[in-house]
């Protein structure tokens, strides 16, 4: 985090207006910030419900409840700020390719095969079921890598089987 | 988000066991990535907040009540990512003070502060009560800057007043 950052999110609280207007008018590496942010904590909650799906950790009920819960959350949160204005951004700050903003319904789309797939882990967790949990567990991160396949530039994936 | 990021989350996941271990064995700047994207998070959900509390922006019960919810979520998320491990890196990739961990029961009474004062602005937010939510709002605020005041590096802070 860094001072400009600071500076930005102030101006975004104090002159930007609602969600959009706010969008247009930020700081595209505030943005990219942003959507980093929800992706490593997404990654940082889905490692161990992949580890535990794949039988390489032991099962633990309450972190798979946790875990989908707090995902059900970050799912939600980093689509906004994949803006056209983050366009042509170093690779160095993003590994988002620009065919999201050139395709943005097949990004929607996948988008969304992620939050189909952590809605049937949370159902799954919320209803005491290990099995169900592990295998929406490994959906979630075939989803995960069926849009990095797509649309950004590094190469490694979760492991899912 | 870079290729070692990825590499350590696929780690973690086939590896590293359960919270708790998953930590220890974790690469220390994940868990700076990790926090970071928290509060960059918390940011990107506060600001508005405050916007509408300072009365710069107009007032959004629909955006008040949806940041609230997140907010609720990502500031449980910060907390066990402040590990000794990461203690002594650049100020590149950290502003957060080494004192964390030669205070750490200082440090928790100030992500407690923050807790408490989300809780405040989630019950008014679910109330509909729009000057509980503003005040509330401002106090989420003032949290933030008490604990970076005394535990953060950069000078800037969230204007609440």
């Amino acid at each position: 985090m860094n001072k400009s950052f600071w500076v930005s999110s102030v101006v975004l609280a104090l002159g930007c207006g609602l969600a959009a207007e706010a969008l247009a008018q930020t700081n595209p590496n505030q943005l990219i910030a942003q959507r980093k942010g929800a992706m490593n904590l997404q990654a940082k909650y889905v490692g161990p419900l992949l580890g535990m799906a794949l039988g390489r950790i032991p099962y633990d009920a309450g972190t798979a409840l946790r875990n989908a819960d707090y995902l059900d959350i970050l799912s939600q949160l980093p689509w906004d700020d994949f803006d056209p204005s983050t366009a042509g951004a170093p690779e160095r700050r993003t590994q988002a390719k620009d065919d999201i903003y050139k395709d943005p319904a097949k990004f929607k789309a996948k988008s969304n095969e992620l939050r189909t797939a952590v809605q049937k882990l949370t159902s799954a967790a919320h209803a005491g079921n290990r099995d169900a949990a592990n295998a929406a567990a490994l959906g979630v991160g075939r989803a995960c890598n069926s849009c990095h396949e797509a649309f950004a530039t590094f190469e490694y994936r979760f492991k899912v089987e």
